[in-house]
C-alpha cells in the first residue's frame, strides 16, 4: 500500500524515505470554524489536508498530520470567534505548535518542509512559529520552509471564469464559492449545497471592532454566497492550486 | 447522513445539537509517535478517534478533531523521542492546546467533555491544561470534563485472558498486543502483522537518564511483543473500553 | 498650552479629561524597520503618531506614546528583518506589550480605544493583543476598540489619481509612493528624495520562503519606485485617512 | 543633516555608521507614569532620551527609540500604579521587550549598547532582559552591554549643593527637584511650576503593603517637594550625568 | 565538619569538590501537601531530602536545597488539592524550576545529577524540565541526569513483608504505610501514630473528574490506611531504596 | 509539640489555625548564592527562615517553607552569578514562583501574608508575582500581603553601633557584618570565623556592565569584610529586625 499520509506510515518507512529521499513534507494548517450552513466545521483542514495529498502525490512528498484548530476566527475574513463551533486558539499557543513541529521535522532530517495554511487567520502566528524554530536551530540547520495560504495559488484566469461577475476578493471568500467548490470536488458527501443561504455579500468598514460588531456579520455565517459552486470549478481551482504549489516546491526545493 | 463527528458537521448543526441535547463531546489526545515496524505513526491519535467515535455512537457524543500531536515520547513508555518520525511538543503548549480548546467549548455552551488519552505520555500535561482551562473559567461555570487513559477500562478478566503468560503491564503496552490487536480491530489496513518484530520485551530499570540511554530500548521501537495480537482480542478489549466509557460517562454526567 | 499627546498632560489634566469627556485615545503602533535609502527607520512610527495627533485634534482626542518598535519585518511587505536597522519585537513580545497597555486603558477608565497601526507585520498580533485583554477585562467592561491600518482609509479616487498606471496594491508599498507623500506632508525634513532608489518593483511568488530568500528583495529595501512621491499626494492621502479615521470614530463611538 | 537620533536616520545611513564607527547605541527606559500636576507623564521617557540625546552627541553615539512604557509604579519610589494615566507593563513583558531589542541591536554588529533608565521600577526587568539577550547571544557574542539609573551620576558634592537642607534621597525624588529641574533644563515648556504642590514629603515605612496602601501617598503624587527647582539645577545634573556617562562609556568600550 | 548539605557548605568548599571530585548532587523533589492527620505537610520535602541526605553520606555525593512546592496534588494520588494547606504550583512554573536549577548545576560544572522526587504529581514536570534544560545546553553538554521516585526501589520482597495482605499499589500509597513508615524511620517526632485513621481504603475508577469530586476522596485525606506502619518497616525500604539508588548511581555515572 | 513551621503541622492542624485564628503566614524568600569562605550557600534562605521563626513566634504565626532559589546575583550586591554555587532562576520563573504559592495561600484562607526577602535581587519579582496573583484574585480576595527586605528594619542607632567607622551601606552587605553577625547568633555552626577574608570594601561605578566585568569582584565574593562580626550584634539586629516586623505586622494586619 502506498500511502502519502505520515500517519499512516511506520516509522520505519518514515525513516527510510526521509533519509533515502529527502521528500517534501508538508503540514496542512487547518482550523475548526463555522463555514455556514452548508460546509463542515473542519472545512479549512480538511481541505488542506486534500490539497496536501494531492501535491505530495505529484511530487513524492508526504502529508503530516493537519493542525485541526487554528487561531481565532475574525469578523472579517472568517465570521468571528462568537460563532457556535468555532473552536480557536491563543496566538501563542498556535505560534508554539507550529515552532515545536518544525523544530521536530529538522530532528527527523527533513530539509524541505511546506507550511500550507488553509486559515487566513493562523497566517501570521505561522510565520512566527516557523521564524523561532528557525532561529533556535540556528544558521547551520539545514531545512528550508515554504509557508502559503492555498488560495493564492488561483490564476487570474481561473479567478476571471470562475467569477464572471467579478472576484469579490479573498477577504469575503469564507464558505463562499472557492471553498464550497474546493470541498464538492473533493469531499462532496460533505457538502449541503441545498442549504447554501441566499446572504448579499457582507459590507465590512476598513477597520475592526472589539468586542466584535457581531451584526456585522450574516447571521448564516456565510460572508459572500456560495451561489454558482460547483464540482467543476473546484477541480479548476485545485488544479490551479496543486500544479502552483507543485511548480515552486519544484523550483525552491530543486526537486 | 448521521456523523458524530465535529469537523463533518455545519456550525449550524452542531449549535443545534449543543443547545438541545447537550452532548458528550470527546476530545481524543494523541501523539505522531513510533509505534514499531507494523504500526503507523499515527496509531494513538488514530485509535484514541476510533474508540471516542464508537462510544460516541452509543451514547450520543460528538468527536471533535482529534490532538494529532502529543508530548514527547519516553523510552520506557514510547521508546524514546529520538525515533525518526515521533513528532512531539513541548509540555507548555500541549498544556495551552488543551487549556484553549477547553475554553472553547465551554464557551459552546458544552456541559460535558471527556479527554480520550491515547499517549501515555500526555496525560499530565492534559491533566493541567484542563485544570488552567477551569481556573480561568470560574467557579460557576458549567462545564464537567472528564479524562481517562482508554487502556485503563480493559477488565482483568479481559487482559487475563488476552495475556494468558501474564499481562506485562501498560507500561510495556507500546506498539504490543492491546494496541496492535486494537488496530487490527478498527483499522487493519494500517497494520502490516508481516513486520512484527522478535524482540524481547525490554527491561527496565527503576529510573530514567537524560540524555536517553537510546541502547535500553529495543532498536524496533516496540518494548515488548505483538505477537499474538488479533482482531478478535482487539473487538474484546476494545468492547471493554467502550462499554466502560460509555458506562463512566452515563454515571458521571447523569444522561 | 493644549496638546493631543498624553506624554505631554500632567496625570491630573489627563484624568480630567478621561472623567469629564471621555475622549478617544489613540495607540499609535509603529515599528524601527528600515524605509530605503530616502526614509528613516522611524518611518512606521513617526507617521502613525502624526496621524494619530491630526485625527485627535480633530475629534478631541488624546495620543497616547507610540509602540516604537513592531513585529518582524517580512521580505514581501516591509523587505524583510535581515535589513541592519530593522529592530524587531517577537510575536508573544508585541501580543502582551498590546495587552498590558489596553488593560491599563481600561482601568484608567477610557472607554473607546483607536489602535492605529502603521506597520503591516503588527497587525495580527496587535489583534491579539486586543483579544487578551478584553478576556481579561470580562464581559462588563465597557472599553471598545477600534484597530485599523491607516493606509486603508485612503479612497479609491485617491488612488486612482496618485497612480495614474494604476496602483501596485498595498503589499508593494513599502517606502514607496504611499508613505513617502505622506512623510513629506507630515516631517519633511526627514525625506531625502534625492536618495529615491530606481529599482524596479519587486516581484514576489505567491508563497514565502524562510530563511528569508534575500535576493528576492531589492538591495535598498523599498519594494516598488518612490517616484512621484509628493508633499501634496501625502496631504491628499492624509485628508482622506483622517477624515476616515475621524468619520468611523464618530460612528462607532457615537461621538 | 546630522541626528543621533536612529529614528531619523535611513538604514543605509545607520548601517554605514555601525560598520565603519561601532558608535555606542543608546537605548533610553522610560515608563508613561504620573509626576505631579506640575510634571507630564512623559516624564521619564522624555528625561531618558533628552540625557541619551546630550551624552550620544559627545561621544559619537546613536539613540534608539525609547521604550515609553515601564513596569508597574511603586508607591514609595513612583507614587503607585493606581494613579490614573499610569500605564504600565507587566514584569514578564517588559523583560521580553528588552531581550528582543538587545537580541536585534547585537544583530545589526552594534557591539556597544548602553540602557539608560529613567524609570526605577524598571531596573531588575531591564537587567533580566539584557541577561537572557546574552544567554540566547552565547558566550561568543561580541555585544557589550552598560546599564544606569541616570540620577546615580549626580555628584555628591552637586546633591549637597542643590539639597542645602539635605538631600532626601532618590527614593522620593519622584516628580520632585531632580526630575522637574532636569525638565526645566531640557524641556521648560513642558513643566507647570506654578502647579507644584506643597505637600510634605512622604514618610514611608520599611516594607511594602499589597493592595497598595494609597492613603500613604500624597494625592497629588509627588513624594517630596519640587520647590526650589531651577533650570540652573538642572542644568548642573544634566552635566554631571551627561559627563559621567560619557567618561563610562569612554572607559569601558575603549573609545 | 563534615556534610552533604549544599547549603551549609561555602561556595569555596562546594566549588573545590565539584571540580576534584565530580560528586553526585542530588535535587529532592517535594511538595506542600495534605498527608493525612498524621504526618506533616512537608513529608514529601523531608523524606525526599532525607533520603537524599543518606544516598549522598553513601556515595560521597552533595544534596541541594529541596524543591518545597510541586504540582497540584490530584485526588487519586494525594487527596487532591482541595485540601487546606496542600501549596501547589502550576506546571509550568515547576518546570521552569527544574530548568533553571539543572542549567545552574551545569553551569557549576556538575556532570552527575539525580533528582528524586517524591511527589508522585511532580514526575512529568520535573521530567520536562530537565529536557528543555538539556536541550538548551546542546549535545556537547556533560551533563547526565537521573530522574526517580523514590518508592520504586522497594524491592518485590520488601512489599511483600510489608504488606502481607497483598500491596494496594503505589497509587493508593499516600500518607499511608510506606510513608509513614519511612517517616518514622527518618523523623519520627513529627509522626502522630495516635492520630491514623481507620478510613478504608479509596476505591477510584478507572478516570478522572474535572472539577474533582471531592466525595471520592476520604475527609482526612489518606487513600488507604497507615495502620501497621513502623520505624521497622520504614528502616528496611529505607535501606532497599538508599542502597537501590547508590547502586544505580554507581552503575549509570560509572563512579 | 508546638511548631510555627507550616511543613511540620499536619493540614489538619494548619486548616484549624487558619480558619480559627487567622494567624499571619510568613514566606521567607531566599537563594542559593555564594557568600564567602566563611559562610554557607544556603545563608539567604536560612536566615530569612530564622527570622520568620522567631518573628512568628511572637505574634502567634506560621512559617511556610523557604523559596531556596532566588533571582540571578549580581555582581554589585551579591558579587555575581559566575561563581560556582550560585545557583538561581530567572526572572520569570520567580515571578511564577510566587505568583503560585500566593494565590495558594489566598485558596486556604490566609488573609495575613508576609513575604520576607532575604536577597536583594529577589525583590523586584516577588513584587511583580505579588501583583500578578493579586490581579488574578481580583479586587474583592480578602488577602492582604506585606513585603519586606529584613535588613531594612535595622534602626540607625543599631547601624552607628554595629559600624563605629560608617555603615558602608546594605549595597556592600553582603556576606559581610550584618549577615555574618546574624548566622553567628542564629545558626553559629555553619560559620567558619577563621576563613574570613581580609579583601578590602569592593568599589562599584554608578552602572552595571555585561556580561559582568568579574574582575570588579573580589575572588572571595565578599564586597566588605565580615571583620568584626559578632554574635552579640547578630542579637541585636535580629532584635531589631523582629521588633520591626512583628510591629508592622500587628499595625497593618490590625492584630
Amino acid at each position: 500500500m502506498t500511502t502519502v499520509r505520515m500517519d499512516q506510515l511506520s516509522w520505519v518507512e518514515y525513516a527510510r524515505r526521509v533519509s533515502e529521499e529527502s521528500p517534501v513534507v508538508f503540514l496542512p494548517c487547518g482550523a475548526t470554524e463555522q463555514h455556514g450552513p452548508h460546509l463542515p466545521l473542519g472545512t479549512d483542514a480538511l481541505l488542506a489536508s486534500a490539497l496536501c495529498e494531492d501535491v505530495a502525490a505529484r511530487v513524492g512528498g508526504l502529508v503530516a498530520p493537519a493542525l485541526s484548530y487554528g487561531y481565532k476566527s475574525q469578523p472579517k475574513c472568517g465570521g468571528g470567534n462568537h460563532f457556535c463551533g468555532t473552536t480557536s486558539l491563543d496566538g501563542q499557543t498556535l505560534i508554539a505548535l507550529v515552532r515545536d513541529a518544525v523544530r521536530e521535522f529538522a530532528r527527523h532530517g527533513v530539509t524541505r518542509l511546506v507550511l500550507v495554511d488553509g486559515h487566513y487567520e493562523n497566517q501570521w502566528f505561522v510565520t512566527e512559529g516557523i521564524e523561532l524554530a528557525l532561529r533556535e536551530l540556528g544558521p547551520t540547520a539545514k531545512l528550508q520552509v515554504m509557508r502559503l495560504e492555498h488560495w493564492d495559488f488561483c490564476s487570474e484566469q481561473t479567478l476571471a471564469d470562475v467569477f464572471p461577475e467579478g472576484f469579490p476578493g479573498f477577504a469575503l471568500e469564507h464558505a463562499a464559492v472557492i471553498e464550497t467548490s474546493l470541498m464538492l470536488h473533493y469531499l462532496p458527501n460533505l457538502v449541503r449545497i441545498d442549504l447554501i443561504p441566499n446572504d448579499p455579500p457582507a459590507d465590512f468598514p476598513p477597520y475592526d471592532m472589539y468586542p466584535s460588531r457581531t451584526e456585522w456579520v450574516p447571521p448564516s455565517g456565510v460572508l459572500s454566497s456560495a451561489k454558482g459552486s460547483s464540482a467543476e470549478k473546484g477541480a479548476r481551482m485545485a488544479g490551479d492550486i496543486c500544479n502552483g504549489i507543485a511548480q515552486a516546491v519544484r523550483k525552491e526545493f530543486a526537486l
